[in-house]
């Protein structure tokens, strides 16, 4: 090992929440950095769309672009650290450009590991260059080098994870506070834990850009957001949440990767898990991940999924492997040896299932149901009526075993075409993680 | 990146239940594993005390030693895989005989690291090996990995662990059936989670050897597990479990590392947490860590800290690493910029204190013990005496605010002399992590 001494030189494009904290951790931890890294990491040029804007650290010599593209043509810059965002545009334009030219990319961009991973890996083997993402999934915690490095010897059966902070956060205050979504939604905006525009993370879609990329790393296929079902959290009432603790659960949004004989389920919706389970407990803008591999068992991470300090920690991580000379394959595997992932027809994925009616309290609407249920061979685990009112609309709560898909989509079906039942079924699906 | 198809080459010296994990491992996910590190792992030679033990496993056309030295000089041989344990005696001998010739190692044994980390990293410097023991620390769990990699940008204020699943199999054991320590302890015994002598596991010893390798690699010193202050879980009994659990607190024995202007407090000892925490729900043979740096703020990992499979995995990680050629530093620093830890004096360590006195029921001693503590500035958070039987033994619970130790050595021993109490004070520490 002779010591390096040559530093790393950066080149940050993007100077937002995670830019800024990339650069005021490189610049106050500076000498602890070198020493572990055993060479020191310099910033010589920094690209954003405002130069003015007041940023919290004095940028010194640090050149300025306007245009992060002009980072690209230069020589001196190692490492490009992408943390502009999005799938398409300037971030994809830039990553390209310098993994072609065989200059390092350290990025903390999900939308475009998902959507475009593969491609990127091409590129970045092509040049031998780095492609390293710790920061695009679950923030500070560091799961992407724990499925690449330290769980490596496993095969892996299932990885599960909370790993949106905005809808963790909104499910834990509705719980908490008896409060709506809509009502929660509008305070996490208040306090910028929520965007203005909350689709990306209320529907979901986030979580599954993170799923793809763990699942690529685990199961040794490329990122197919394509085959990630997702729901999100828009339909979680807090009549839902009351039900589940009665029946020991909570209702958390999970994304879910698991391999089996049939092919790889990659899906994100609301999930009821045991009260008792660690996952349930992860409260707020928390992220976890359980992974289950064949020899380690189960691990469990958690610690925090976004912000400023946790997502430069993962962000400055990756820069201090390509300062010590770690280099690893973007996805693991090179990218001839990934195998495509083949996805389980729906019809076979299964699941335990809690479905909420509202049905109008007359003799036999339980007898109609059950016998449904019966038809499509689902067994019933528990059933609750909680107001008994004649002639009323009340509502009825079961939970099923685990069946198929299918056989709980033609029960659904069936049950809608009821005369009782006044509105579509609730159904959220339960998992014994 | 040149792909490099020559097979890695390795040696295993022991083959228990780790070492045998360890062969199967290898064997059994050969093409995987191969895939994954771009080259195959070969074993080609394992040494153990008896050849004729049936081990579950085909050693096929490796070649068998009765002495683990004679593996030291087979020059095809790339990796020592010591498994063999102590500290001291022929695992020491193999590993500075793999080390000094340039052999890299990879070692499960907490023992040899916490008191010889310091010279085998520097002949592990000198010859440019690499010497590895992801597996000697908490198992499958990929912590020390995370401390030296995924977190590597942070400075660490503290880290705690559970890190000795047969002392937490036992106090989870006691308190679920309400069983005493000896009888738990006789069960652990017959289940093969306890040793026969168990006292380097439930008197702490353990522990401090793992504590002791993390704090190093957390803040930057050499392994001193002379600094490590232990206690283990003899002194844990179901009455103290019991008022525990009324004041909102589960016992577990911690490791707790902890770095603040004072110097570094390194102690292992059995400690009150609140029942809400991720660590008072760590349960059975679980370990977990929780790592609190200045950036993530705190990480916390859980999962299987023994056993053939979990040991398994993180030794095969290590020598994935070594075929990658990914090179760290045992330490993380090179060795001559490993600082001295300097220790915090016993009478600055400042902790809160759960105190049970056996005291006889009259007037006046509550009043007696009260004073004494604010005789030593000792604030009281709670009080607790459920009997009431004048002239009798009752039992006395108090638990305190933060303290120093000092003040509460000196309350401890002036409580010691007064005429209504009985029997020693039992003190366990309380930490609100």
């Amino acid at each position: 090992m002779t010591q390096i001494t040559t530093p790393l030189r950066l080149g940050i494009a993007g100077l937002g929440t995670v830019g800024g904290g990339v650069v005021k951790l490189l610049q106050e931890h500076a000498g602890m950095l070198a020493e572990r890294a055993g060479r020191p990491l310099e910033v010589i040029a920094v690209s954003a769309r405002d130069p003015s804007k007041m940023r919290g650290f004095d940028l010194g010599d640090i050149r300025f672009e306007a245009d992060a593209r002009n980072l690209l043509n230069d020589d001196r810059i190692d490492v490009i650290v992408e943390v502009i965002g999005g799938s398409e545009g300037i971030a994809k334009e830039v990553v390209e450009g310098a993994l072609a030219r065989g200059k390092h990319v350290v990025t903390a961009n999900k939308a475009l590991i998902a959507h475009h991973g593969l491609s990127l890996a091409q590129m970045a083997e092509k040049t031998s260059a780095t492609l390293a993402f710790e920061a695009a999934v679950a923030g500070g915690i560091p799961v992407i080098k724990a499925l690449r490095d330290g769980l490596a010897a496993n095969r892996f059966h299932q990885i599960v994870g909370i790993l949106n902070g905005t809808c963790n956060y909104i499910l834990t205050q509705m719980w908490e506070r008896k409060a709506t979504f809509d009502d929660v939604l509008k305070e996490a905006q208040a306090k910028g834990y929520a965007e203005a525009e909350p689709s990306f993370d209320v529907d979901g879609i986030d979580t599954a850009h993170k799923l793809a990329i763990l699942s690529s790393l685990a199961f040794g296929c490329a990122p197919a957001i394509s085959q990630v079902k997702t729901a999100g959290i828009r339909s979680v009432t807090l009549t839902d949440m009351q039900f589940a603790a009665e029946l020991g659960y909570r209702i958390k949004l999970l994304g879910i990767a698991r391999l089996s004989e049939a092919g790889l389920e990659q899906k994100v919706h609301p999930t009821m898990v045991p009260a008792s389970s660690p996952l349930a407990n992860v409260h707020d803008v928390f992220n976890a991940v359980v992974a289950e591999g064949d020899r380690v068992g189960t691990v469990f991470f958690e610690g925090r999924g976004a912000g400023e300090g946790p997502t430069a920690s993962s962000v400055v991580a990756d820069i201090m492997d390509i300062a010590r000379g770690v280099a690893y394959k973007p996805l693991t595997l090179p990218v001839a040896s990934l195998k495509d992932a083949k996805p389980v027809a729906e019809y076979l994925q299964r699941s335990a299932y809690y479905v909420r009616l509202a049905v109008i309290d007359r003799p036999g609407v339980l007898a109609e149901v059950t016998a449904v249920l019966r038809d499509q061979q689902i067994s019933l685990k528990t059933f609750l009526q909680h107001s008994h009112a004649p002639g009323e609309t009340v509502q009825l709560v079961l939970t099923t075993h685990v069946t198929t898909e299918s056989a709980m989509q033609k029960a659904l079906g069936a049950i809608a075409t009821l005369t009782s039942v006044k509105e579509p079924p609730h159904v959220i699906r339960i998992e014994h993680l």
